[in-house]
């Protein structure tokens, strides 16, 4: 009866806001789109556009071969897909899991599923739930490429990059919180920067300017510290980490003597410090990312490759 | 003799890759330029291009009207110029200080000049060595602005913007801190990032482009957020601090989990958590922010305005 195919045909569970952007696309794009939530009436405006509400997640997911999920955390998408019914219902069918969450959480999931005879693939949203259906929306994911090679043509119905980033089920998730890792660790530089600006009488108009060149200088240095890094090379010409220490310390100091909270920038000024200590201090600040690496290789040798 | 007036002469106190930087730009120019530094001998190729090489600090200010100093910080700055010949020479020229350091020792040191007769203004240097005497260098200026008028054309010789910030001495100061510590707390997520990222199996290379993406959506949020903290609204719509604890605590788990410090982003989740207990959990991540200045309104108000 209908002209869908059970490829065009999506599930999507968790309404949020990135769950009900997720099958808002889906439905511009005209696949058979059901939706369920845990709290009842989110789908309201979904269902006037032609999704069909699901009364459980059971079925929910009994009405398309995949079925996408995008709610808070792994927590709560384990709440949902490993309640008996669920799991029994996803037998045959394909997980997309869209929800962010740590590395280890896919691999515990994909594992979960392959148990159950369903198809898992893990993805991570990097863009705002108003860029989905969009050129500017990203979407990586990880896990079998035929699983994801089957949906591409739906999931292009949310619109933007899609990028496969390997068979390894925690790719997305390790891709995801590493780049979150820069965006929030930026965004608490500019926070922290915008209030000691105040303190000392100027304003965060002021301020916006020159912070946004600042911005404009970080994407090419990322590239070349990448390049550094790769090749083992920490060249510190004109800017050694002892420069970038006399800096931190700066701005420590300029805190805290205003009563302002400096233990994000004292928590790197430490990391360099110490790589002042171990006889870095001549190098390029990435030295810093090399020593962190160490880290992990000296202390969960081939945990990765598990 | 000479066809240079007192204006178009300069000297340069310091001949670290700056101070080389600033003097090579003048002598480029055309500026009859004196330099001299601590260490002798680093004068060498300046001097072969034209500059003049003091055997003094004494006598390299007395060479000048205009006394660029750059030397690592104002301890190094105020141990040249509170010499006792070198404040006797200085008396009626001008000091212009484009060493970094924190805005109370730019406030101190103008006291100081203040009571010896010699005109001072502060400066910052935003931009690499390399970009000295190229459009891409960044100059900022505090201090009276009649002065920093009267040297506009041979500091126009050093290339690039020229901003006068106001009268307040600490400003270029205050700006200059502010601007590192965003670029500094970038950065120290970016290495974090790349460590967390090479023990998930991902390499400096696969991440980099993605970094870049990251870095690419900075600027324009840098001042959405700025209109926020001055608008005083700080919607979280889509994208609540809750959220963003959420995302950083998968970060610091990831991290920890491996074996790398996390202490960056642990002390970004402590501010963010803040918010939230102290009731802003729906607020927008600036709301940081302004919790943060409000530590400094607190603490120290009115200081500022001494
Ligand atoms: N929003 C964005 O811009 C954005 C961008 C990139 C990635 N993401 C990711 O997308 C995912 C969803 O985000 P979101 O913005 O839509 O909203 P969210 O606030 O992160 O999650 C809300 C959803 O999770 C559900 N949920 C919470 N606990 C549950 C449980 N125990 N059992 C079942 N469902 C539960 C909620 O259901 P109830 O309505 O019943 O509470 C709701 O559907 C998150 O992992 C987020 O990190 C979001
Ligand atoms: N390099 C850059 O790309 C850059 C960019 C922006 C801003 N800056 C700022 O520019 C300033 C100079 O930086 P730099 O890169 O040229 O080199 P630096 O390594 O910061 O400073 C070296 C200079 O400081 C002098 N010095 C150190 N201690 C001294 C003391 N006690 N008495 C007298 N002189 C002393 C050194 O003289 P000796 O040779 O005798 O040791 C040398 O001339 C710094 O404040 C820096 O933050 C630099």
């Amino acid at each position: 009866m209908s002209s869908y195919t059970q490829e065009s045909a999506v599930t999507v569970l968790g309404l949020g806001p990135m769950g009900r952007a997720l099958a808002g696309a889906f439905l511009d794009a005209g696949l058979r789109t059901t939706v369920w939530n845990r709290t009842a009436g989110k789908d309201r405006d979904l269902v006037e556009r032609g999704a069909a509400g699901a009364a459980s997640a059971a079925e929910a997911v009994a009405a398309s071969e995949l079925v996408v999920v995008c709610v808070v955390n792994y927590d709560a998408a384990d709440a949902v897909l490993r309640h008996p019914d669920v799991t029994a219902a996803l037998k045959g069918r394909t997980v997309l899991n869209l929800t962010a969450d740590v590395p280890d959480r896919a691999r515990d999931s994909a594992a979960w599923a392959a148990d159950h005879g369903i198809a898992y693939l893990d993805g991570a949203i990097m863009t705002p739930a108003a860029t989905i259906g969009t050129p500017a929306a990203v979407f990586l994911y990880s896990g079998p490429e035929e699983t994801h090679q089957r949906y591409r043509s739906s999931l292009a119905a949310l619109g933007g990059t899609h990028t496969h980033l390997g068979e390894e089920i925690g790719r997305a998730a390790a891709h995801d919180v590493a780049l979150l890792d820069i965006f929030w660790t930026a965004m608490a530089g500019y926070a922290h920067a915008l209030a000691v600006a105040q303190a000392e009488g100027i304003t965060p108009r002021e301020l916006a300017p020159f912070a946004k060149g600042i911005g404009e200088i970080l994407p090419p240095i990322f590239e070349e510290c990448a390049e550094e890094m790769a090749a083992g090379t920490f060249s510190g010409d004109g800017n050694p980490i002892t420069s970038a220490v006399s800096s931190m310390a700066h701005i420590v100091h300029t805190s805290e003597q205003r009563g302002i909270d400096a233990g994000v920038m004292r928590a790197a000024e430490g990391q360099a410090r110490r790589a002042i200590g171990l006889g870095h201090g001549a190098d390029g600040f990435i030295r810093v990312a090399d020593l962190l690496a160490r880290q992990a290789r000296a202390g969960t040798a081939g945990k990765s490759a598990e």
